[in-house]
């Protein structure tokens, strides 16, 4: 391992310096290409996706239906084991007094955390697992890492294709002295459904992940622009640097194991067309998304946005926000037609032509792309 | 070729760090000289310019009218072969409706895209080239490469003096699996007329396309103020730094060739004078400007802005912009007086000053002024 | 001593390059650990405390009875000798007075200026400093630099814990030609009471300070989002540099007395949870603040804030703030729950959260959590 | 020389890495002293002043009467032999009829440029600096390069002591082929009064100005924060790194004369008590400054600010500005009390306060104060 572009911020302490999504762009190179010659095609494990997309488990766009929506358009929509959905039989009267609440603005915090204070019930988890299987949509749902004991067990039962166990923070090595701790190397090895596990945010921590057995590794914390960890916590991960760490890891873990490839799958603040790009030139394999989901026209929120973490009874670390008018059917929103020009709107189309101009034919070379720091955003 | 400035941005990621015009500035040396001692003189191929002005083929403000006055003033205008006015017979109609439905704001991109959606008429490409032809200015238009096969020999054939090629990013390799591309070598070999083509966004690109047999090159990717392609694909080119490569590659292929000299023409919100000044500095032979000329009362926009890029009917990667007002003629625009100190107006009359006061006589001497990187805008 | 990341601003004359605390971030590890695991304690002298909290000695929101609320959270509350509990036998109307004639904006520093200009009693430090020695809690009371000598006598008699000797910017070496200056070193020696010092910005002074036989040292120049010290004084402390340069003279300290370990307050716009926990990942043992308490009910202030530097009668260096709503009691300001995710509750309860987060059982430990320069504030 | 800090910007094309004055910061070091103690005196030639002020020539805020307070304040004050007292015999109804134009927003430039078309007279000059000497204070007038050798004769025979030819940007060599250009060095020798010149921008230039016998440099361009001289010429002077190549080239023409010391005098945003002891701190001997003094109830423009170079008549590059409200005396605004804390009132007694803040006595001394760059502006 080969750490570089260190600063010394005060006598013998050091940071390392990192870099955002948005301090890295993609550089047109020598060669262009036809845009209808270009795949954004992505396979894991035995699924294979025509769009590098995993949807972020939040409540406000991920609902079994749309789910199923983002399934048939080409990605891979993740269901929250630990949301509305399987906490409440019928979810629909909670959205709309978090919209009546919010009255065009955002929903308060107090009201997401009372929502989410209610239980959540097996029998309808494996009820929502069911309606996305019947769809014949490839399914994955997501659990936490302090409850994936307790509904792994459902969750697998009801047939699920994919299992995301996901925090904001994951580490191979959690100690704990109270109980017994997930041990996600041994859980891995005794399932038979492939794992993305995340979020990571480091070299050796994707590596560690890596080592677990997971199909797929997600770096970064999550933080859209409505996250606050930053303030809350002080934790901060650089996008573009994470991600180019965990690909690091994917390598090393490569040829370790002589052969075996494990996704990198970005999460954090790619919230534009240009970001997705971005985010895989840096080397991921494929982008979790939420929030640019919600301007859908089938976004069970509406077009409010909050992540799980923002309903954390003790200590939330995101802020709800108000409504984003639709945009469109959720088809639109990723494979176009754009009728505007903020990058919020055919977010694969758009990397297809990003693709095509920079002259490659599938997101593996695409990886490689010229990149360049600086440069003020248009 | 030696590129230094990398940073590593993860494991094994590397990354060039480049410079926007708006960090790079001009330093005044220990000379200075009188301002009716300079020229910004300059000549490509038999042409020759008073001012290093190339515009931009928008359609806001290039009409064949302004074109010929762009040529009495100076500069050189430069025709859209694909914008509105070889769409319609009297496309004035159509700048109504745009400013209509502008009311006062930014036209809608999904009005702009239907305007656009008309197809483009031979006969009045032809008329329009005989227009300007008449007026006894030098004439120049430009075609995408997609439509160059198709649209040159009309081009042509109405007697232009410059034929323009320029796309977002164009390579000297394009590469289809669906029909013939352009071969831009072969095609420039067979013309009689001298070829810009363009934009290119780095050294290689550069260097391949002078190795086209282009006369002219231009660096950038048209990002003015209202450009997304930062936000839609990911691209943004640090002009500084791109300039300062295409010059690099001007001088090694000077080299290769023992004495062909192919300019360097700039574009990329350099939207007032000083940035003008700066391109120049870094290395340009002459700019390629579009949106500043919309404040000239002769604009056929009627101070709206939008790019050609902004109309793209699936994936539109522009803003339209509100009007500006009237700041005077287009004459008054380009050589002053100025009557404002915003940068705006008298924009080639500020940068002879600039020459003066850190003295330089010609615009040749003046790409090796002194530069500072750093300071805050005024 | 070793000091690198100096740059040439021009010939000849350095700068180092120096870190704000917000430009530095926590980066998750390898490991995670339970929440309910970590300690936040520490203990300077003989006073323990769970909770790393030392208040800034304001006025706004510091009173013998929030001292009392503080300790009782588990921190150190400061009461200011030199305040207005100490000028006035009844400073509620003082404190009525203020809040009238900010009329919900700020106070004018005119009016501050004016009501400071009361002279200081004796007796009625006395009665502070009993009110809250009665209430069982540890007391710590503040003098200036300039006053030491004359109330330190007056502040011990009534049996102060702690005495914190703070001004804007101290120095172990203070000239004069006019009287007697407080020479710290012999000051210390005499006292019986563990003394904390400061602000102090750099290795040399905090060094110096610690020589003088400090039980702790105050690093930074309580600069809060309302401090002007840079426009009035041009002088400005990147924080987390000075903290990580206290921390290194500590180490060398402790080095050179063979095992005295003197502790490092931090102190300077440390205003959400996230900085805290920033302040002690670079190096610190504690953290001084006072404009996050004013939100709490029981603040003096009513919400207002103002630095005790904002009175100055020649030359005020901060600005009174207009009052921020109340977000609950101060037990639930340091302890949560949270109920909004600003980093403004809950600030201890995060910090022990981003400990778990990131693997560290206690505060020592923590200090040598991994860092990163770089990456938007989310 | 020895020049560092350079960047690449392109291949083979360089930059220098300049740092503004709000970039650098002051750091308190491990004495204090009292502000009794301090000096801010500083000499030129014959002349000793008890603040290191020299005032920018602008009408707004310099006119005979307020270059007299300036001078019984303690420092000098500069009139414009080019500005409206020697264009009109009583330029009262003008600065009326900038007001009422304005109408409490900025007046227009076009405006501006019509009142200064009126010619100066030789006989108003002699009068204006009659009335100046006869206060008893050290007087000084501008003249610009371009008309020094018209005006300076009529200055010198009003007895003025010192003069000040200043232009934007001014060289040691002007290179005309218009008639006979002003040869500095020839015209010094000849004359019995120190001269100060600029602004100079580098090393190189600063150290050329020293060799034609000034007695006095200006380092900057006068660019305050209505100054456009970046958008319109292209040309930022980053002031921290210009007045220490300045300073660098005092010392080493102190050296190569054997002891001629040459004042630098910085001018450019300085427009606060901390940007004016940041300037001395990176090297300055004073600083020439205007726009703060506007708020001065003697300031003859009432509170609006404008430059001389805002009335170019073809290429205005500073923007007018609307009017503060007055903030009280002259001597207030230099010499405090302060009744409000954001660094515009108390000028030089702050410069004080931040020498005995660090430890320093005089200004000769306080030039060696250590610097930090980097942090955020509190």
């Amino acid at each position: 391992m080969n750490v570089r572009d260190t600063v010394e911020i005060g006598l013998n302490r050091f940071a390392r310096r990192g870099y955002d999504l948005d301090e890295v762009s993609i550089v047109p190179s020598r060669r262009t290409r036809d845009v209808d010659d270009v795949s954004t095609a992505w396979q894991i494990d035995a699924f294979r996706f025509e769009i590098p997309l995993v949807t972020s488990p939040s409540d406000a766009v991920v609902s079994p239906a749309t789910a199923v929506a983002v399934g048939r358009a080409g990605g891979l929509g993740v269901l929250n084991a630990e949301g509305l959905w399987t906490r409440y039989d019928d979810p629909e009267p909670v959205f709309a007094r978090l919209r009546d609440a919010a009255d065009g603005g955002a929903p308060p915090t107090a009201l997401l955390q009372e929502v989410y204070s209610e239980t959540v019930k097996a029998d309808l988890l494996t009820a929502r697992v069911k309606e996305m299987r019947d769809a014949g949509v490839t399914t994955a749902v997501r659990v936490s890492p302090q409850h994936t004991l307790q509904l792994a067990p459902t969750v697998l039962a009801a047939g699920v294709d994919l299992l995301v166990i996901q925090g904001t923070i994951v580490s191979a090595e959690h100690v704990t002295t109270q109980g017994d701790a997930l041990n996600l190397k041994e859980f891995i090895a005794d399932l038979d459904v492939p794992v993305i596990v995340g979020g990571a945010a480091n070299y050796q921590t994707a590596l560690h992940l890596m080592r677990t057995g997971a199909a797929g590794v997600i770096v970064g914390v999550g933080a859209d622009s409505f996250s606050t960890s930053d303030a809350v916590m002080g934790i901060r991960v650089p996008l573009a640097s994470a991600i180019a760490d965990a690909a690091a890891a994917r390598r090393d873990y490569l040829d370790e194991t002589g052969g075996r490839y494990v996704h990198v799958i970005a999460n954090g603040r790619i919230e534009t067309s240009g970001a997705i790009a971005r985010a895989l030139a840096c080397g991921a394999d494929a982008v979790q998304i939420g929030e640019p989901l919600r301007i859908a026209e089938e976004a069970p929120g509406g077009g409010i946005w909050w992540d799980s973490v923002a309903a954390h009874p003790r200590l939330p670390r995101g802020s709800t926000s108000a409504p984003l008018p639709s945009a469109g059917p959720l088809e639109q929103v990723l494979l176009g037609p754009a009728a505007a020009a903020d990058g919020r709107t055919n977010l694969f189309g758009a990397l297809a032509r990003t693709m095509a101009k920079t002259g490659y034919r599938d997101l593996k070379e695409f990886q490689r792309v010229d990149l360049v720091i600086g440069g003020r955003e248009a």
